[in-house]
């Protein structure tokens, strides 16, 4: 049997080269960006590989789709209830924990480091001796333990770092050294640092709330390189303004880009990074493609499907 | 038989509190900061464990000193041929590469991720999408492989990048992908991070010279939490000027402070840490005098001797 593979992409022309590079039998591609491109023919693709956002708005043409791999981790905009669910969807995982821990490590160590006070005292000419702090002995927090946490975790043990792990009820990563399960407030109590990598599901709607921010002691640094809409921003904002929370670095947003008159513009202890956290890059998210794919036409269960009802 | 220990640190009370807990036998202690006030009677103190740039001014008075536990990695102002010799001196080694690691892959990690130019975005009031980089597949370059080298080395394995070691002749960690001795220039190409951790000796004196730095790719950073006197300071800013260099970060310099009209407050690509990249801390160096004296009453071979004429 032959397979028609639509392409729908921002980084369409990378994902044809790197596909077309892998050689799979019985598959012929169509790469575009933009979907307004596609004619009527629409319903000829059975297989469809790109970015959620881009795919809902054309799913309703593409009427032949048996199976759906998403370049992205999060699939929100195919969970729409009003779209079709008739389809296989696959999202992207495991790719992503080296890119996180990257950036959840480096601003760990750029607050540790007093990172930008020393670049604000260069800048005045001021030799500045203050003495940074380490991670060694800090209380990390995941909320969320699935491959990005377990990435983050070993990492953590890396730095000497203690890890607690908050999860609905799987204890999978041996790396976390204390598991948490239904109490978020006795989770938070004495973190360092809390890393939120939830994904975006109803059950996760303002897990960060006014109870789990004041559960947190001054010195924590919030990091929310998960999603935006786990996260109460009101609160939040209130709490870093009021100094109840030491710093907050964040990757996403209820709205992105951010509003312009949003407070967290304006706090001094917060860093905004504008979902740059970890871009799904083409010659990761090829091969969960390429090994989907071959799972296919062995009549194998494709990996990391997504579950509609649960949203992940 | 009893000894009697002279602590000379800045860090004077914490050591003696540290030290009185590690309940040593026949031990005496006396512990100051300031050296002035070492009376007549220096010539009983037959232990000495502090900062080197403190013991050097008051060692012709410790005229009954067999052992000298420094509580810094470099012991440059013992080595002035001018002082005495009769004295085993030991250094501080093995602690401090943790704290390298954070303080290198902080700044690596930083450049990577843009992180001062999102700041600036940032600041701007403007949602900067501009991707980062990653640390995968980048090469290191360690300029000097001894236990800090190790350490840089077994975090770069982590973040899943090359390793170069140049060193004399050593070739002890099997982290490094690949060694190279003698020639810099060959060593130096290629390389997306060269760190220098080289000691202060006569034969690593300006070893970061102007064939070294032209060795290296315009895309290099050069990062020098080691030795200031490794580097031709004149060579580095011209190269950092022309763009011949992306960036560097700089903790050690010919003059600390750095002098005021140095060139290097006035490079945009440089960053300045001010001699903090691994500060000495009690808790990491007070065991190093414990288990040498449980050696030394124990008369086994003390450890980290540093032999005065290769000056490590």
């Amino acid at each position: 049997m032959n397979h028609s593979l639509l392409i729908l992409s921002r980084h369409a022309a990378d994902y044809e080269r790197l596909l077309s590079g892998a050689a799979l039998p019985a598959l012929s591609i169509t790469a575009t960006a933009d979907p307004t491109h596609l004619s009527a023919d629409a319903a000829r693709f059975d297989l469809v590989f790109g970015e959620p956002a881009l795919i809902a708005t054309v799913l309703p043409w593409l009427t032949g789709v048996k199976w759906v791999q998403s370049t992205w981790a999060g699939v929100e905009p195919l969970l729409n209830p009003a779209l079709r669910r008739d389809y296989v969807l696959t999202n992207a995982r495991g790719v992503f924990g080296a890119l996180m821990s990257e950036y959840v490590f480096g601003y760990m160590l750029a607050h540790e480091r007093l990172m930008f006070a020393k670049r604000d005292a260069q800048l005045a000419g001021r030799w500045d001796p203050s003495p940074p702090g380490s991670l060694r002995g800090k209380q990390l927090g995941l909320l969320g333990v699935g491959t990005i946490g377990s990435a983050l975790a070993r990492t953590a043990k890396h730095f000497q770092m203690r890890v607690k792990g908050f999860t609905r009820s799987s204890e999978t990563s041996s790396e976390v050294d204390q598991y948490f399960h239904g109490d978020t407030v006795l989770f938070a109590r004495d973190l360092d640092y809390l890393v939120c990598i939830m994904p975006n599901t109803g059950a996760t709607r303002h897990l960060v709330d006014q109870a789990l921010i004041d559960a947190l002691p001054p010195r924590a640094v919030f990091i929310n390189p998960g999603r935006g809409s786990t996260v109460d921003e009101t609160a939040l904002a209130s709490a870093l303004a009021g100094g109840r929370l030491a710093a907050a670095v964040l990757d996403v947003f209820h709205t992105e880009p951010l509003p312009a008159d949003h407070p967290f513009w304006r706090l001094p202890n917060v860093i905004i990074t504008s979902h740059t956290a970890a871009l799904s890059a083409p010659p990761d998210i090829a091969p969960l493609f390429v090994d989907n794919y071959r799972r296919l036409i062995a009549d194998q269960p494709l990996r990391y499907r997504v579950d509609f009802d649960a949203g992940y």
